[in-house]
């Protein structure tokens, strides 16, 4: 015998068999309802007020008894005016009748779950995919219903939510006859966006699994999420596999057009490198890869087409137009992506141009469109992207700032890895040198075994703005050769160089500089930040910024007062400035755990105006200006005190 | 400039660019106009009505001239009548404003067409695969759409019946930028159902391509068509590859279970055969499996499973429940099918048990449950399936023939094919036979070379009824061993037979006899199919039949006499008694050519009732009684006189 039982405020409804507990009732239609003693009736969280009064408003027979009679530990857990207000403890009454129970925001798992990451992201747990429990009528003669029939109509007697209109997968479809027999007619369905049924599991199968990935031109990061609680059970990152066929994404569309195969290659390196990621997280956790049902993908356009195996000729000359540019869900069996058969990969959509689903996924991880105060959002990769404005106007552009803040394209520039100098420091008496290496605790000092091998991207931006405050570099960039120092030198090829470590502090064996090439590429890189920031603050309207974030693992590695004081970007209180890690990560993990993040995500990339910054007509201009320290004309009233602590001479020398 | 121009009683409508004719026009809007010169002026049948009057209600200007003036062809063509009623001819007016056209039905060229088949059959042109024709705005650095939304709203604004669901398959979706592109933004979108772009192909493409096919136990017949005609362009057929695991359904489905890789062996075995026989037909018209946009199978269950890649065992063992009996539409490639990438294999639904899409083709050809007569249709493979009622209630059931109606399980059985005896006389006086030959034109005669090896169903089924009418057998099936005759024997294992033809009249060598052991095979065959019949009419309260339709390749070579004779099916007036051929073949191609008989399709599978003919209580003692020829009980006033022509020592020795 079974009973109708409705929980609200989810309004989550289905039959329960008597004598089940209200507990096990919300479990098996998908209500969260705290229960940190699992149902040992010690903790008395589980708090649920039953609503007789609702019943005939729903159609439902009020006279008879519908709950087990209050046991002794909810005598003992429950206060006497609980009591008297129709409290229960979910764990303790058994269902007896149709019941409507109303779950008080104190008991209700699934409250704003809390996002494990550098920065608190709150949200509504409702991934795409859930599971149910159902147990099917078996098969009769005198039963002409096919399997699939009889499965739905199971799905819809318990969870009277959902519709008709729900299909099966073929490949679930092939294996659902063996799975509901073997099980005794007792199955967990996997369904996708409450319309599709994408995996059918014998027996009760509780927890959901998901992986999100932030594929960079770079880097990958991926993250392996239980979906029925929106934990984040484990993550992994490699190496973009395809970084050998090109370093930027400039260089991969010209491998993808010179090679033949060009585009298959470095489909199926991605593809790989996914696969290989999805097998590491799930074997370290006691899973298969099979379990895993829907995977999210953020990247830039260029990478999405790749990834998609989508040419991407057309997105790498202009008009940039993308051959997709809506969010999407693609079958991972069409895409070579080994997780459960039926599964789906979701896409972000795309803003414009090279502004792709990563920066979508910033924006829902940072909300700007939300905001009332003025946003600036900088993702520094090898790509840059930043985005402007708030509730009423976004703006977002992306700019080419080269390698240089990533290390390369720098005389003595590494990876942030073991042997990287990250921390610089000069005195601006002395000329002195202070610096830290990644791998060791302290600041260098001699008694340290010598390990510097090389400046990261936190490092040169470090030592460039040092470089300046001591006056040993000039407003312009130029090396001040007339300061007397044996640090300041003439390298090999007569230029202007910096000795930040004599050979005998490093493990290299030779000295380690600051090159004026490398002043240069670093002016450059800051250059067309600050210019992207500027223009898309003129086209908004606004002269100051309310609060700059830093997205990107980059961000949260860089002195924000260096950054400020060569100028990345413009004037703001330096409290103001945030450093949020990989929000694309963030989103795409967001967007995995809440659907309404999904629809959020479009509605952000349809409401963000893209600019192309480059076709600015005074761009030389500003970029010109853009390359002083911090900015040939534009005040930074919130670092003057440093400003005017550089030594005057330099200044003179303008 | 474009105008607004529909197309009355189809209601087409859409965009069309000034001075195109409305020819052009009808074309471009999938409206089929009857212009067999092709536009050139000339045949005058193009007759269309402007139907200025409506224009309000369309809320189309009516004020301005939407067409260019008459021209002078026609003024010769058009009657003066037609003139005076605003008649015009498609071919020479030109758009020049919103206009609105009825198209008369003597103009239309998608009236009903015939099948081309040898019954006839008539039905709407309306497949589920369309071409439509688009000029798509070139992707300028302004308009940020992307290659889909670009697309789908060419569609849209040209075909404004189109509505905003559409989508696109994944495969299509990689191909996408490039064919827009080198077409010079000109393309041919194939629309499935009018929801999914399943191809986009450079420039004009006028025809669209489909394969049906019948997947029998034993052999598959396959039909290409043009989708934009209707036409039968060509037919290919093969042994059913399967036949090497097993000649019938039960010995699959017992492969399937006893081999590991028994299930995957025979699925890829169809789909090779399904892949040669696509090849081979486009291949002979010069065109490429890819151009194939869609293909109906229709099959027994069993079948069904197996080409699916479902495991037939469930339907293999009571209760006999199907995985899914639904219409369903699967992308090829999941399949191994390989047509245009996006192509969807549709498959018609299963009735229940072994009663599947075969037999629902069947009824979608037949359309009994459109007929007030009382319809018994008989489809005679390796698996009988029969069907019998009218409008008011349909019933159905499957019976075990088994082969031997097929030949096979005869001592000298043979599929008919050259060599094999098709026909069968016997004088009654002189008991001597005359019979003829697959392959030779005239019956046996002693001048004619011997090419006699075997004895095909329609031979046997001749046969069995001569010796029946002549008095050899009794009408329990037992030899009348009193009879003198050398052809009266008994043979190696001492059981009667009857000498057909002596071994010099044969390309054995040795004689071919009709053995008693081959008359039991028979009995047992149509006792089969005659309990089934008596068994639904019994059901349906009627003691008559109708009409009586022989489905199958067999049905049309049995002579209609000797079946009923031997009592094969109840009493029916011989000219009621209709071979229609390949029906299950001739439903699979109206579902590819008319989406409307999908939906009859699924609903016929809804409105017939099955019966387990097995489980009937009396059903033994009805088997008993229909192994006599024609039957120990029931009247046969059709055949009344041929059965008072049997020479009465018969007749008594029951």
């Amino acid at each position: 015998m079974s009973f109708h039982v409705i929980f609200q405020p989810s309004g989550r409804r289905g039959l329960i068999s008597a004598e089940k507990s209200l507990l096990e009732a919300s479990q098996e239609l998908g209500v969260d309802i705290e229960a940190p003693c699992g149902g040992a009736k010690v903790c008395g969280k589980c708090k649920v007020k039953i609503e007789e009064g609702y019943f005939e408003k729903f159609g439902l027979d009020s006279q008879m008894s519908h709950l087990s009679s209050l046991t002794e530990e909810e005598k003992r857990m429950l206060r006497p005016e609980e009591l008297g207000d129709n409290y229960r403890l979910a764990c303790c009454a058994k269902v007896q009748g149709d019941i409507l129970v109303f779950v008080p925001e104190e008991s209700r798992g699934a409250k704003q779950i809390v996002l494990e990451t550098g920065t608190d992201r709150s949200f509504q747990l409702n991934p795409a995919v859930k599971k149910y429990y159902v147990e099917l009528d078996p098969a009769t003669l005198e039963d002409h219903r096919d399997d699939f029939i009889r499965l739905r109509e199971a799905l819809k007697k318990k969870f009277t939510d959902l519709n008709d209109e729900i299909t099966i997968d073929y490949p679930v479809l092939l294996a659902l006859p063996d799975v509901i027999r073997k099980s005794g007619w007792k199955a967990t369905v996997t369904l996708w966006n409450n319309r599709e049924i994408i995996q059918v599991e014998p027996g009760v199968v509780e927890n959901a699994y998901g992986i999100a990935i932030d594929i960079g031109t770079t880097t990958l990061a991926a993250y392996l999420c239980n979906l029925a609680t929106g934990e984040v059970l484990n993550r992994d990152s490699m190496m973009n596999p395809q970084v050998r066929y090109g370093e930027d994404v400039l260089s991969r569309i010209t491998y993808a057009m010179m090679q033949e195969d060009g585009l298959d290659k470095m489909h199926r390196a991605i593809v790989e490198g996914i696969n290989t990621m999805t097998a590491r997280m799930t074997q370290a956790k006691g899973l298969s890869p099979e379990q895993v049902a829907e995977m999210v993908l953020v990247f830039n356009t260029a990478m999405h087409h790749i990834a998609l195996n989508i040419h991407p000729q057309y997105v790498g000359r202009a008009p940039f137009t993308p051959a997709l540019r809506n969010s999407a869900d693609i079958k991972a069996r069409d895409l070579g992506i080994k997780i459960a058969p039926g599964g789906n990969v979701h896409c972000l959509p795309i803003e414009a141009g090279f502004v792709g689903p990563d920066n979508v996924a910033v924006l829902i991880a940072e909300e700007p469109y939300k905001q009332d105060a003025m946003m600036l959002i900088i993702d520094i990769g090898t790509n840059g992207e930043i985005d402007f404005g708030n509730k009423e106007h976004l703006l977002s552009t992306s700019c080419a700032t080269g390698p240089a803040l990533e290390g390369a394209q720098i005389k003595f520039g590494m990876r942030a890895a073991p042997g990287a100098i990250e921390r610089i420091k000069i005195d601006p008496s002395s000329l002195e040198p202070r610096f830290k290496v990644i791998g060791e605790e302290d600041w260098y000092h001699a008694e340290q075994k010598p390990s510097a091998k090389g400046i990261c991207g936190s490092g040169i931006i470090d030592g460039v703005a040092e470089l300046f405050k001591s006056g040993i570099i000039e407003p312009s960039g130029r090396f001040n050769m007339k300061l007397s120092s044996p640090r300041i030198r003439r390298g090999a090829d007569n230029k202007p160089e910096y000795v930040l470590a004599w050979s005998q502090e490093t493990s290299l064996g030779t000295d380690i500089t600051i090159t004026q090439g490398d002043v240069r590429a670093v002016q450059l890189a800051k250059s067309a930040l600050y210019v992207g920031a500027k223009i898309l603050m003129k086209k908004r309207g606004v002269d100051h910024v309310d609060s700059i974030t830093l997205a990107g693992a980059f961000g949260s590695y860089i002195d924000k007062e260096s950054a400020l004081v060569i100028g990345m970007f413009p004037d703001c209180p330096l409290d103001k400035v945030v450093a949020v890690g990989n929000a694309a990560g963030d989103g795409a993990k967001l967007a995995l755990l809440d659907t309404g993040k999904r629809v959020e995500a479009q509605e952000a990339a349809n409401f963000v105006q893209f600019v192309e910054t480059a076709v600015e007509p005074d761009f030389q201009v500003q970029f010109a200006d853009a390359m002083y320290f911090p900015h040939a004309k534009d005040p930074f009233p919130h670092i003057q005190h440093i400003l005017d602590a550089v030594p005057k001479t330099s200044k003179k020398a303008v």
